[in-house]
């Protein structure tokens, strides 16, 4: 697939019914092995001190995460995560949160990805969180067996 | 604080509008150093599968766990999470998704918890995940500085 | 295979030479799913401060981890980890480390393990860390193909 | 102090009596917030299929992270690994395995590094593993307590 077919994949399984659209997920650039996504603050996605929830920063993660080891695998295959961890840095208490996944692995079972995240505050981007997600590599029939 | 203060306390912050509330969590049970939240089955909680979303689940695990340490604590002081690592098990694809954390640390500045979650499938609730939490013990004024 | 088989899987790949079999590592139990190893306080496995060093910890998880889940698989396939994260509780100030892991998940492709870490300090065992790992389970023999 | 004088720091504590120096481990670079160190190949380092065991990358990774940190700290503070992640991305059959870190948080009670790991195979380096831990920052008297 080419860059402009890897970001119509992201973003249709981005616009999907569900959490990431909920959120109000939003795809910001795609190159294979490479996904930036943001979200803007909304009250729903805070914490009680104001800041991005340590959930919608795992959620954004994850999803990065998914797209940038997809986008580096051969058509028909996507990645699925395994696991997850994630080290907050900084409170995430700007008007976007974004996440930029970078695929440094992608294999034919196994996936890893690198994600940055960020957040912009008086027009400087922070860092308020790294992540790292480990993913299973499958048939993309089977991972989207049940969706519409 | 007895245990009716500390359940109060975890609901109490659990309510609070933010991603908790709106993501309809409920608090099931606490004892000192033990939470168990849960939430129900809601399309814009799910993945494009129809499964709970690995951020949903995550969330609840970080929240849960905030709870557990924080329940172990003397009273006036809070524990925030500073990384999360979750391991995904199987699709969480019940009614209802469940997180019972339980604290292995609550020291004067960091704290441990496990977080088991698991998702009622035909009335057999099943492990869909597990995570381990770190977090920071700070005076409850510092964490919760801009809340109401 | 039966226990007996399993235990002998365990200490044959535990004897062989290499790591494991050079930090004196122990074999002390073995069930489907379950595996228990020790190692000996030894001045070169201690960090500064005269406790078991992360990296033995880390070693020992890893590898009882493995052992939890290949006891957990049909004959033939073995688990290798892919990725390791260790929560360090407690300094691991006793005569004795052990690593008690048990698999949570067995699958045809992923496994995983949790893992509990103590050490004895004056008679009394305690926590010193817990751990989670996830495997990938391959053939036995792609993942021992330069073992003697 | 200056940068010779926090390359002397690390030196110092990987020489000390313990498994860093037991691993061989050499201090190859030493920059405000960054650690480079690098063990040579030895069999009693070796996991059984010839490549670096999964605990001498997380001890490598562990003790890099520890001086990165440390090395971006005001002058008698400390930073002590209270977890580390590691993802293994391939086998480490190299004769040398390296452990760059550099410290992405350096506060005033945690900190947070990120570690790649690489192996020199037929000239190049690979990467074999990433890793991220989370530190507590401790004044350097009550972390080397028990040390010489």
């Amino acid at each position: 697939m080419d860059t402009a077919e890897l970001r119509a994949l992201v973003e249709n399984i981005t616009a999907r019914p569900g959490h990431m659209s909920a959120m109000g997920t939003r795809v910001i650039a795609v190159e294979p092995g490479h996904v930036h996504l943001a979200v803007d603050r909304r009250p729903d996605l805070l914490q009680f001190s104001g800041h991005f929830h340590g959930g919608v920063i795992a959620a954004l993660a994850d999803h990065a995460a998914g797209g940038a080891v997809t986008t580096a695998l051969p058509a028909g295959r996507i990645a699925v995560t395994i696991d997850l961890h994630v080290n907050f840095l900084a409170p995430a208490n700007g008007a976007v949160l974004n996440a930029k996944a970078r695929a440094v692995q992608a294999g034919s079972t196994i996936g890893v990805a690198q994600v940055d995240l960020t957040t912009s505050v008086d027009g400087t981007e922070q860092m308020c969180a790294v992540a790292l997600a480990t993913l299973r590599v499958v048939e993309i029939k089977s991972a989207v067996k049940s969706g519409s």
